[in-house]
């Protein structure tokens, strides 16, 4: 059974992979007996992570970027492209214009490509679970590259792009004071800047200004990628921490695209290329691939010890404990430690 | 001592506020002290959430709101403001301009204002839980209106703004499409809908469309304001649930504002405080605030369980399990049982 799911998705059956993205999507039983199965099959794509504010033309970029990509290579290296879209504004999310979807269906005629999009109005924190579940399918089916687009505003869609491999910020000029600003949040997290709409009045100065940027933030002392761990306070059960090979250094390069002609991908494409090697050759691939899993890891282990706990305990218990929090006779430390004492 | 501390807090003493605040923020042993000792005097404060796009203006709204609120009142009456910035482009969290951070001197001369602005970059899920004990310590230390400023695009931001009592939504004519896109997400949290700039071209087609979209989505059974809960799975469990008055029914109002100018505030006041009256009177109020407290405690509920967890692990034995997690010997929820039944 379990080699039947692997041989199905790897022979390219799409729909059997909707069906398991869905399960996963929704974590039934059958959802992580799935992620269960395909997991030793994990951990070759290339996750390249696509961010950016909205209207900087990043679901065009991706589009493109996909189009590049199939195009590029020959015959037997021609990846297959995964596009996971968690990006309300996305085309492929649905807020779309008339444009954007005839692009899309261009798209996903090619049999390579496979796409899907993701809800973003989960639980908090479900989003990030649940589109590394994706990866992890995507990956074991068979897809080399796999596109993450989020938008690059708020700290959840940060994570994601974390989870990649290969982080891309794209920016557009002419976007605002405010937009500029957001910069100083997501920069730390680029691995390949890209000034998309470049052929906009302004394209030139915002690269010179992201450059800039970037030197002040290389400059020694100042740029530190970090990867925090929900459990690991206590340095001892770190076991990625302190093992980053400094020799080598990325310096991310500032690029300029105009998606909607296809110009500049070329030199993205070749940056993708230059980033990959730096990752294997740095042993900054591993690392990442380390922190994704331990996260990963502490999620459900999290999520686990809440769910359980929660069944041991009587639901009178915890609704007479609320209705004493809400009167604010009893404050929520309080109220934790009432619960877990009883529950001991 | 606890007494001496609310007393400090009610007096106006904005250092030791600013001292318990990092402490809260910092998630030290005195800042949970001082979050049980003044959890009693909470519960009064107006919770207000300002979201929107960057770009919009927000923090020049929220700047002139926090003015307005202080100019319009008799000295009876005039109510304490806080300001809780947790929005990277807002220039109370150093994303500014020099305009702004002019502006936001003036505002801080005021001794009836307080200003703080939050890290954005905290851990999964924490931002949320240091804006909610934030609004705590404020609350006790007796700002009778909290403004929280958050940017609108991303899940972690919403999930912020749900904090609030009222959600005022933010907009500007001629952001773009991809902007337009947003909106169908948070449109459905907003309890006030504010076009600013409305100066600008544009403005009047930009409340329209809002209007158009509010109709769209008041028509019956489209629109569901869902709290959700991390542990509530089982509905016997959700005491908050099913009592909402459906007798009475707020439509959220579309304004427009020139921010820079002070234009429109007259009705946006007169707009928050029809809201709070509808809130009162419907029962709303209660179920927001019962809402906001059980996610706090289930969020607390779950951090406990872990670090308790953990704590009674060998580091050993973690990163052994690491170590066949990382080399994918062993499936991540493989990995979890496997810890959990050592763990017993």
């Amino acid at each position: 059974m379990a080699k039947q799911l692997i041989n199905t998705l790897t022979g390219g059956d799409k729909l059997t992979l909707s069906r398991v993205l869905t399960q996963v999507e929704n974590n039934t039983a059958a959802g992580n007996a799935a992620l269960e199965e395909l997991f030793p099959h994990t951990g070759n794509a290339h996750l390249i992570g696509i961010t950016g504010a909205p209207g900087c033309g990043k679901s065009t970029l991706v589009n493109c970027l996909a189009l590049n990509l199939r195009q590029s290579q020959n015959v037997q290296t021609k990846p297959r492209v995964g596009i996971i879209a968690v990006d309300p504004t996305s085309p492929f999310t649905g807020g779309a214009l008339l444009g954007d979807r005839v692009r899309m269906r261009d798209l996903s005629g090619d049999e390579g490509i496979f796409i899907r999009s993701m809800a973003t109005r989960g639980a908090l924190g479900g989003l990030a679970h649940t589109t590394a579940a994706f990866t992890q399918v995507l990956d074991a089916a068979g897809y080399n590259i796999i596109l993450i687009e989020t938008v690059g505003a708020g700290q959840s869609e940060v994570e994601i792009a974390r989870l990649a491999h290969t982080v891309i910020v794209v920016e557009a000029p002419g976007m605002g004071d405010d937009i500029q600003a957001i910069k100083a949040g997501i920069l730390e997290i680029a691995d390949i800047l890209v000034v998309n709409k470049a052929d906009k009045p302004g394209a030139e100065n915002n690269a010179r200004a992201l450059r800039a940027m970037l030197e002040m933030a290389n400059s020694p002392g100042s740029y530190a990628p970090s990867r925090k761990h929900l459990l690991s306070s206590s340095p001892n059960k770190s076991v990625v921490a302190d093992k980053q090979n400094n020799e080598e250094k990325w310096t991310p390069p500032v690029l300029t695209t105009v998606a909607t002609e296809g110009k500049g991908f070329d030199e993205l494409l070749q940056a993708i290329k230059d980033h990959h090697n730096y990752l294997k050759s740095s042993g900054e691939w591993e690392l990442r691939e380390q922190a994704n899993l331990q996260l990963e890891f502490e999620t459900l282990i999290r999520d686990t010890l809440a769910v359980r706990w929660n069944e041991k305990l009587p639901p009178s218990v915890y609704e007479s404990t609320m209705r004493d929090l809400y009167k604010r006779k009893i404050a929520p430390h309080t109220a934790v430690e009432k619960l877990l004492a009883y529950n001991k």
